[in-house]
């Protein structure tokens, strides 16, 4: 039998937390050995979330008591900018996966200019490793500390890397529209997330300025070799899960279509449909899959590239797990091969 | 007093024949004086809309048990093809308000090429004017058959019309990003409109190819002087009514604001947000206003435009109310100025 | 031409403090002449509310800042306990509708039981008339202050308050088994009412303990002339407007029919269905009007009672207009006749 | 490595054969072999449903082109009626799970008195053993033809049948107050259960003659050991799955709770929440398990009993794989213990 590694959850009142439990309660290889959240400290997990009473977890504690000692990686689900503090504090040596904004992004004047703070945790910054797997699999593999993507950033570039890296589309001519489900606003009351304020209804938010941007700007410029800009729309959706992007592009269907499928062929989790089809955010729910499809326009050299995932899991604490399995060295896929959840 | 109008409303038991009851269930100076439903003949309207049943209604009846005599208007809320077959054996003295996509389409060969038929009816397609009221007023006042735009067009042309007349954007560089709720595909059923496919879920369909292409080029077309071609992807909402367009153009942000607003000013159901602001489709749920907004993109010359009404309302029957209470000589606001419902 | 009287809503931030915008927007006779809101004071209500930017309202200001010299009647949307607070203070001769639960009972200890403290305005809590308009219609007339009833209150009472007078039921044997939508919870964020916890989820809350049943008591005890307790059981669904309650009773079907279809004969907003018929919540959204069903059940001896009703519209806000009409001395159903919005 | 079992699907075009595929996608022991679907034979299931096509399964095909000499197992995933047809020309030896109606049944003029006709297979009826795993465990484990039971009847059983065991509760007073989404209804087209007529809007449906009451007798009074009719009210959910009973008894709350602790202590599925707390259905969504819980009223003598489920995992296709893997000798939890998703 093989060995079973320990990991401690770091925010584990949050979505992002309860989804890596939900994700590992079926792990072969992987233990939840402490599980942590301030204002909750000394509640059970199945009080926090009554959907995962039937485990038995250790309680939620404060950071402070956790003894990472016998702790082989650490999942951090903390705020933006709480985290840089709690990972600058953590060991040296323990595996972590963040899954934060904070070491996102590599320039430490592009961070500081999208979130509106100096980075307190320069080295741990320089450090990181971005998580998006395919792209990033070998360093990942081999790397202590590796940032998790945005859902949005993750969405829009699995549809958007393959062409630029493969010169088969306009780098000028890029748009991104995209659609999200609420979760990933978080379990933090806001107004803006209520039922009432959410359900039938759809709009835009954060246009031309959502932070997700700053991760299109420097994995599309380093693909293309040349300063790339995409307009990027994100809209709010009345659901739960999904993220489906639209992207709009310029080049030739079958030369784009083409591009997607050489470069996800042989992926665990990336399905691309046949051309001329197109993905829908319920048929990866709860999974960590991704569709994408290509459908040309009616109009020559125009082409609509759609991406989808789910943004708890592929955009997130799924993503994460992946990265973990890879960083101790057991299979990819593990704990991650359940289908999707529909209807 | 002013004088009273009868009505009839053929198609009753579908979404747009209920949403014409409703809105004319407290209008001021018109009557329904007949509701005729084929397979549902001898039913109440009650009994097929139980949201109705307090109103005062006549039984449904096939349209041949329908004496015209007596009737000032006929609103003809059937299917595409069927409606030109009824409309044509129907008195030609009658005034008609039609909301199917029979006639649209100015030119019978555009129309054969996208409805996949010859017209039956090439005289009356010839008579009809289009019903988009706030740029067919006039003609709206003196016509006898006034077709109902599509939802969808609508949504579109609204939000862009006013810009290639006023010349402040690219002809060549118009994408329209769409997203509508349910309602729209009737109550017909099919699979993919049954709550278990729609709900927690968004796609995109029938994408290049959605039958309101016509209607965008014809009015495009017509209103930029030269040809106009646009890129259509339209996607499914997990909601029941609301359509939100996201139109991506090139242009001066302020230029493209205040061409809105000024080809909007005084119109009763036409409100234009500040310039960055963004509008939603629960604002305008469940009535006849149309909220238009412009944010301009990150990237120089580049600008977002969002166009948002309710499908049911606005986009087909309360804009048939509205153009039958022009045809009627009637103030045109007459029972449509019921506030959106929100939450 | 008729009359126009001024009105103040104080709590105008609040979902049913729109909803009394919403509904007054198209009231022949009464005009809004002031809006307060403590914390949002000095916006615009389309600023907080986007779905009625299209009316021309006054400003939100605090309450000090409102002249009630030409205010005619205030409607009192504001939070429980700070709703007697400020109705104390208002000038003595202004006729009152108040929308929170602090004059719905009649004992002083009562009320202390339930809400947990004194009462602070005792005289104004002797004086108010409980304002369930189809049981208290004159005393609504001549009253200076007028208590909204619990909307789920409402609905139960509704159904069961017909049968205790009548006598056809048992009062041993009364089980309210209720659900509603989450907009009863208010615009105030909280985790319990977030999209992501309340959609696609049905649980029951307050369980033997909602404080609805204050009024239970005290209505049914009062219409029976004895001592009336029942058992009560609330649930959340996933929806934003509607409340059904499944009343289960011993008693004959029909007599108990008869019973709720006579008391209701001639009401302009209570919809009695044909014996065997279960009405939906979704009937009445958005509407003042009330629907209610009786079934028999296969075990003689017992029946099934339901009834249903919009809780922002007939269980607060619609009929606060509607105490409000009658207290002005205008048509009772003035501003409320509006058809429900379906689907 | 253990032995793998060759299962078939009959019937994987609706919903409860698709969640077959989905729990047996990452069981250890099962492969699926087969999967047949009439209508869509040649069909691929991932065309059918899209959130399986990243599985390599068989094609869709007729049943008479199924080889059954391979197959261990077969789910019978068919409508009413059809199934005794189909089941009755397998082959005899063949192992049989049933998710149809027409097995549950023992006595066949109930069975006709209910379902509307004679039944077709009385041998098979007389042979087949009733599929509530928790408490025909023994006879699950040597049965070659299981019935899986309604997915509304398991949930109240789940809740009373305990308590009719220890006696702790009145026979006579048994009211089931009961939700569930709208995915048992199926996949067939069918007006009531589109988007537009399910969302935002709650009712009850088949009032006191639901079917499952036949499932509710038959178990009850075998339990009591004399005659127990209950009354039985189901409503509709605007949400996909989930059902969740609320049952209301006469009894003592702390032996109520006792006999659920200890019927259901070691069960693996079976979540008893503390006395006072009561369940939602969101929180075993997708999963195999059930929580219950039970809360005093504030009338001595009146208890609220809890039971929820997820009707297409442990009300259907959960509850016939954990069936299934004591037919075959495997551990009963195999392919199960997937954590709820939520949110």
């Amino acid at each position: 039998m093989s060995k079973t590694f320990n990991v401690a959850i770091l925010g584990a009142s949050g979505y992002t937390g309860a989804e890596l439990v939900r994700l590992i309660a079926t792990h072969p290889s992987i233990r939840i050995a402490a599980l942590t959240a301030d204002r909750k400290a000394g509640q059970s997990m199945g009080e926090v979330f009554p959907h995962l009473r039937h485990l038995d977890l250790p309680r939620l504690t404060a950071i402070d008591a956790v003894d990472f000692a016998g702790i082989d990686l650490a999942f951090c689900a903390l705020p933006h900018a709480t985290s840089q503090e709690v990972i600058a504090k953590l060991p040296r040596d323990l595996k972590v996966v963040d899954l934060s904004a904070d070491f996102r992004i590599r320039d430490p004047e592009v961070y500081a200019k999208w979130y509106g703070h100096e980075h307190l945790a320069l080295d741990l910054q320089a450090e990181a490793v971005y998580g998006l797997t395919e792209f990033y699999r070998d360093e990942i593999k081999s790397a202590r500390l590796v940032a998790g993507t945005g859902c949005n950033a993750a969405t829009g570039i699995y549809a958007i890397l393959p062409l630029l890296r493969a010169g088969v589309i306009d780098p000028e001519m890029i748009l991104i529209d995209l659609a999200t489900g609420v979760s990933g606003a978080g379990r933090s009351p806001k107004e803006g997330s209520l039922h009432s304020e959410v359900s039938e209804g759809y709009h835009a938010y954060n246009v031309a300025k959502h932070r997700h941007l700053a991760e299109f700007d420097q994995e599309f410029t380093k693909a293309a070799g040349r300063p790339v800009e995409v307009t990027f729309t994100p809209h709010l959706l009345p659901q739960n899960r999904g993220i489906l992007a639209t992207v709009y592009v310029r080049g030739e269907p079958e030369a784009v279509h083409k591009a997607l499928a050489e470069t996800y062929a042989g992926e665990p989790f990336m399905v691309v449909l046949p051309l001329g089809e197109a993905p829908a955010t319920r048929h990866v729910r709860g999974s960590n899959f991704v569709h994408l499809g290509v459908v040309p326009d009616r109009r020559p050299g125009w082409v609509m590239v759609f991406s989808t995932l789910d943004n708890l899991t592929k955009g997130s604490s799924g993503q994460a797990l992946q990265n973990a399995n890879l960083m101790l060295g057991l299979p990819e896929t593990a704990g991650l091969m359940a289908a999707p959840l529909f209807p």
